[in-house]
């Protein structure tokens, strides 16, 4: 299939600068701060989203090689498909995080609740609309039993 | 900033050939059927997804091209910008929906709630997981005028 092109739009910056000892999720992450600073020439496209408590941040995995199939997550011991797991391994190296929008200031996003590596590219923002993004009715397979475990779990140097 | 180049890891399949009258979201969908295809080699990376009722379907706007940076959403008539909407036309034209997961088959999921145009090009899976997907205590700037609007609405000529 045909490869797709994607330029980022600006870099995300945390305290985070390993990959290990971080947070997993934004919901290990809460109260962290930190910012999206856009490319100038998007600041125009931001107008209104300081209206939104919550964006979903589209990124890309800038520190992450090569692919698992299967692996072992951070919240369990046995390896489960890459698609059934948020590992960064994967054959595209996406990821998104819900954060709390806290202040628009040009072209930066202040956040909190972020899980997010210093210097990561980021590829696109969306506001956060739970009658769009939010199910309900949800069964979470294997995450079930880890359950209250998620927050405040930090990483560790498995996918290096 | 580099370019950063993807390879789909399958195909979306759904009743919608046409940009106009299609469901706008997985909310204007409900019980919509449709499957996404992944390619064989990425079988053995569904391991362990049929436990979990929702999955976020990351995929490309095949369709779309170019970017305003503010635009009128089908919800709307004035204009946002482009990162305060969820409209198509985007600097980098990914999206993402939750869509309820019915059955997994080899390589085939077959999904529910589906807003997906068919044959778009699909680029990761990720299992939905309302402790890391979830935000509370939200607040939907201009949405939140169009609140209970959503459920039967429909795509125009808008994007085209």
């Amino acid at each position: 299939m045909d490869s797709i092109v994607y330029t980022p739009i600006g870099i995300i910056h945390s305290d985070f600068t390993d990959k290990s000892g971080m947070p997993i999720q934004p919901s290990s992450a809460i109260g962290k701060k930190g910012s999206i600073k856009l490319l100038p020439e998007y600041t125009e496209g931001l107008k209104d989203l300081d209206g939104f408590s919550h964006i979903i941040v589209i990124y890309h995995f800038h520190k992450s090689e090569g692919h698992d199939l299967q692996t072992i997550p951070f919240l369990d011991n046995k390896a489960h498909g890459i698609f059934a797991v948020r590992a960064p391994k994967r054959p595209n190296s996406i990821c998104l995080s819900v954060l709390k929008l806290i202040r628009v200031e040009e072209n930066i996003l202040h956040v909190e609740n972020i899980d997010i590596l210093d210097d990561t590219p980021v590829l696109d923002i969306k506001p956060y609309i739970p009658e769009f993004d939010a199910a309900e009715n949800v069964k979470i397979g294997w995450v079930e039993k880890s359950k209250g475990k998620i927050k405040g779990k930090m990483s560790d140097r498995r996918f290096e």
